[in-house]
This record gives C-alpha cells, sequence and structure tokens, in this order.
C-alpha cells in the first residue's frame, strides 16, 4: 500500500546549483523583523519535505542525517517563504521561528561575535 | 621598501572554520532595510581585505580572483560591520549597498524567483 516516493518538484529541482555535496546554502531569516537567524544546508529531499511540511529540514553535514528544526529543541521554524538565488546555489528562507535560532541558546546564530573594526 | 605582507588578524582567523577550499559563506545583508541582498564566499585575505578597506571583496569561485564588488559594476558594497556565527563557517556582512547588488540588475540576488507553495 505504499505510494510514490515523494520527490521535489522537478521544476524546482532543475533550478539548483549544487556543490558537489549535493548541497544548496540556505539563509533563514525571521520574516517580521528581518533579522538573520542562521545558515543551513539542503539536498533535495530537506526541501521537499521542508516545503512540504511547512516546517524548516536541513540536511547536517556533521550528523549526516536530516535535522528537521526544532524535533529536539522545540525551536520550530515555521516555513513562510522560499527564494532562489540568481545561480540556484542559494535560497532565502523567510520563517517564524519559535524561541531561539541559535543551540546555544540566542535568538541568532550570529549574535555571538560581532569583529571588531 | 615594501612593508610586512598584511594578514588577518590571527585571533579572527582562529575563529573560523574555512570549508575544503578555504572559505567561509558570506551572507550580505542592507544594513537599514535589513534585506537580503546576496551570498558570496570569502577566504581569509578576502575577509582582510573588507575589513581594512570597508569595501565588501569576495572569492569568485568561477573565475578563481578576488572580486572586490562594484569595481567593474560600480554597484559598491560599503562595509557596515560583521558578525561570525556561532561554529565559525558563516559571516553576516552588513552593507550599504550602491545600486543594485545582482548582476542581473535587480536589487537582491533572490529577487528572481520565489518557490510556489
Amino acid at each position: 500500500m505504499d505510494g510514490p516516493i515523494p520527490q521535489l518538484d522537478p521544476e524546482l529541482a532543475a533550478r539548483l546549483r549544487r556543490n558537489a555535496d549535493g548541497l544548496v546554502c540556505a539563509v533563514v531569516q525571521q520574516h517580521d523583523s528581518g533579522e538573520v537567524l542562521m545558515v543551513g544546508w539542503m539536498d533535495d529531499e530537506a526541501l521537499r519535505r521542508t516545503l512540504d511540511e511547512g516546517r524548516v529540514t536541513y540536511w547536517s553535514r556533521s550528523r549526516r542525517e536530516y535535522w528537521r528544526k526544532g524535533d529536539t529543541s522545540g525551536n520550530i521554524q515555521w516555513l513562510k517563504g522560499i527564494r532562489i538565488d540568481c545561480d540556484g546555489d542559494a535560497l532565502l528562507v523567510t520563517v517564524d521561528q519559535s524561541g531561539p535560532a541559535c543551540h546555544t541558546g540566542t535568538r541568532s546564530c550570529f549574535d555571538t561575535f560581532e569583529v571588531p573594526r
């Protein structure tokens, strides 16, 4: 009774230019404040899951597994929209972030260190 | 009469976690509007030049050369600030973007295509 294996929309897949590991860079932005929260990585399946579920899923390069943000921490990213950049190797993912985005407990992964000038 | 070769601040360099090509991802955001303009790549020298000159310089992966944004197009990125993310492999570069950021002529590289849902 299994259905067909779900796949990313082929037209969308054709727009992506993946790196040697099959990944594109995903920049994650809070939809209303404009704050940049983090950068993650997605393969086609992570992008498909994100679109189908309305919750952001990444490919974890360190753990080598899919990682749906918030499953462990509770800090869910609800999907608002996705844009693809001009050369197809970066996504801009707008979200409604529940709680902190960073595993360190800060709202953004960029909150830790500002380069002195 | 040449001085010492300029180097990136060692403390800053120690915070970076570069990919196999020696690069970190740079997310570029307009400082006042919060708009995400593009994603580029920097090695240590591109980051040093960016900090020293106050104008954003990337490493072009396709042309394999340094690329100071605006030298050809006139669309300069004036540096406002740089933050490093929690695991050191991404930078958030805030700029004042002169004209369009994208080579296609749009303000942002993410203006071209929104993924339908």
